[in-house]
């Protein structure tokens, strides 16, 4: 079944508001075991008429989102109307819902507001209790040009997504016949290319029947997706894991700090965070996780030499002499926060992200990293990112939440 | 001239990857006094040649992203050869920037990344210093099939932002004849909703003549975008900042954090930061500003009970009583954070992120805001922000910094 999404709205284009509408689309798809296969966005006005008489003409299914307001550049209804070859009226029942949406918000339904309950004659009206407009389901015997069916929706996620569960999300799955084709797993792996596991796994995986492979190269993240039948399946992760899999944190779509907060809360284990170049962002990412509560107990974003003396003991004479980014900074660092913490691990982080504060002996993009686990000996890595100060951040944070988790494994 | 934005990448469409390029290609153009006509994502694969021939079959300009990498789905480069009816060769200075790029990060470069360095007959190679996949610059004069000019761009931000400032921009510019038809002015607000903006000043600024308004509802912050000539743009401005202009923060495109970067620096403040529900993105997002290091002093991520009154001396007996979340706490986190830092400013937060742990008098999305200044009393905010876990972060951290903007207004 090849579905499309088509997306009105001149505020996406001008990327005054972010376009999620794509990304959801085809999670909740892919939920029903359905793939989006394009996704189009055109703005406020006439465009939406030669597009979507091109998704109707090549697609079994287009979802279309936005053009369903009150104003005069909201024409979803009147282009489908036209593509479709099918007459508008104005339904009662919506009208009815309008006018109880207004009298629920106490406000005056004004005249521009009818246009909202006119349907395509034969359509299923959608009722939409998160606005005005609701949405509309042409199915396929309906329309005259081609059998195709169409859903006009909302597009303000919190009128959508509501309408999508209960009403779209049934009539899809009846269209599909309910049959899950395909399966995904997704592997993520930290600290190796992704050109290191196409050049190396790539042939073998294509030999095998009915399977899709996908990269996804992240910043210090590679995403190796396998599509297809379980089988298929089975045969490909057994071959990526084999040669990659003492890099591989994830197979189940959890995020490194989502691994590390379910491996320490199953082990009891506490973290401390001790940072100084990432500026808070590695804890910022632990606490993202629900639940993080019980790992995180200390996080200390010390980035003042002032703060490593004073918060984690690091001697004040190493910082002058050797520098607060240096090996054994970074170690103090470390070993301070499980210190002062009390928990069974603690990580920290000194580097220059930049762009200024390099030198020659320690440019731009140096890091040093250190590992203090309760009974171990603290390990400190050297490593040199040179990337642009965000992508910097998060390449060290990646790097120290995977020796993290590994503590763990 | 009509522009068209062509995005591959099946996690784009399967959503595992947000497709962020059509919102910032169209800011990007916008300040050209360009505007994008459509935006398409097609998946991996074949699906990009039909979807390019239709694009350059219909547009002036075709911006493609994606597609360029070494791994056997990426095929935008030969899927353009073909649209286009043009050869592909192997260029002599894109091999030599590959193996560059790979002898600065010290890894080897596979086989398969040669095919990187393939570019179109008499195109221009776009050089990347941020990855390994050149861009790709097919005027409109060369290709057999249409007038219209081709840019075949790498998918990751951190590669598509740089090369288009400096290799994409003047191309456009030149190609559009360079004309800035309008201007744009964008002014940010804090603690206001894009409802009250709209319902009290929409009506003056649409009967100004040649003025557009677009709003965009962010997490916590509105952003009220003017679009015209420069004369309407001044009546526009006064209008917005007569009614709104002490919740304004930004008029030149500086996000709050940058605000309060740059207010401190200019005013030689010291700023330290006690977080418990935000977990560190409050320092996260202060630390990604270049010479954050000149203001920030001390983070500490105070999750635990332990690490309230070890680090920031609160006092026991009131986390037992009245508990983390509340009044004294965030009073004493805010008033330890500037003790122990010697900052100017100290500001602190300690709520319920969620989704566990609400109670009836404190439901999740109960959070106190602390502020602590030399010399002042000290203010505490309680705020209830009803919302998931990373928009509640989100939303606390911009009520926070917006506090702090404050102090150095």
């Amino acid at each position: 079944m090849r579905i499309e999404i088509l997306n009105t709205g001149s505020e996406l284009l001008l990327g005054t508001t972010m376009n999620t509408h794509g990304g959801w689309f085809g999670r909740e798809l892919f939920k029903l075991g359905l793939r989006v296969q394009r996704q189009t966005t055109v703005p406020d006005g006439d465009a939406i008429r030669d597009a979507l008489a091109e998704c109707v003409g090549r697609s079994d299914v287009v979802l279309v989102t936005g053009g369903l307001g009150p104003t005069s550049d909201d024409i979803t209804r009147e282009a489908t109307a036209a593509v479709l070859g099918v007459e508008l009226i104005e339904d009662e029942a919506a009208m009815r819902s309008l006018e109880a949406f207004f009298e629920r918000r106490g406000s005056d339904m004004v005249e521009d507001n009818r246009k909202q309950a006119q349907v395509l004659v034969g359509a299923d009206v959608i009722p939409n209790p998160n606005g005005t407009a609701p949405g509309i389901y042409v199915p396929p015997r309906l329309n005259g040009v081609a059998n195709c069916a169409v859903f006009l929706l909302p597009g303000p996620p919190r009128e959508l997504y509501p309408m999508f569960d209960t009403e779209v999300s049934p009539r899809l799955r009846a269209l599909s016949g309910g049959e899950m084709a395909e399966e995904v797993l997704e592997l993520k792996f930290s600290g190796i290319g992704e050109s290191t596991i196409h050049h190396q796994v790539d042939e073998v995986l294509a030999a095998i029947p009915g399977l899709e492979i996908g990269y996804c190269a992240r910043v210090s993240e590679v995403d190796v997706r396998l599509i297809g039948n379980p089988e298929a399946i089975v045969r490909g992760r057994e071959i990526v894991l084999e040669a990659f899999g003492d890099k591989c944190f994830s197979e189940d779509g959890r995020s490194l700090e989502e691994v590390v907060v379910k491996r320490f809360s199953e082990k009891g284990l506490k973290l401390a965070i001790a940072e100084s170049c990432t500026g808070g962002l590695i804890a910022n990412r632990v606490t993202d996780v629900p639940g993080s509560s019980e790992v995180l107990t200390h996080g200390f974003v010390t980035y003042a030499n002032e703060a490593k003396r004073d918060l984690l003991g690091v001697s004040w004479e190493d910082l002058q002499s050797v520098g607060a980014v240096s090996e054994p900074v970074a170690r103090q660092m470390a070993e301070g926060a499980l210190r002062v913490s009390g928990a069974d691990v603690a990580v920290s982080v000194t580097g220059i992200a930049g762009p200024g504060g390099g030198s020659e002996e320690k440019p731009v993009g140096t890091v040093f990293i250190g590992l203090a686990t309760k009974g171990s000996e603290t390990q400190v890595l050297r490593e040199l990112y040179v990337r642009d100060r965000a992508t910097f951040k998060q390449t060290v944070s990646q790097t120290a939440l995977d020796l993290v988790r590994r503590v763990a494994d």
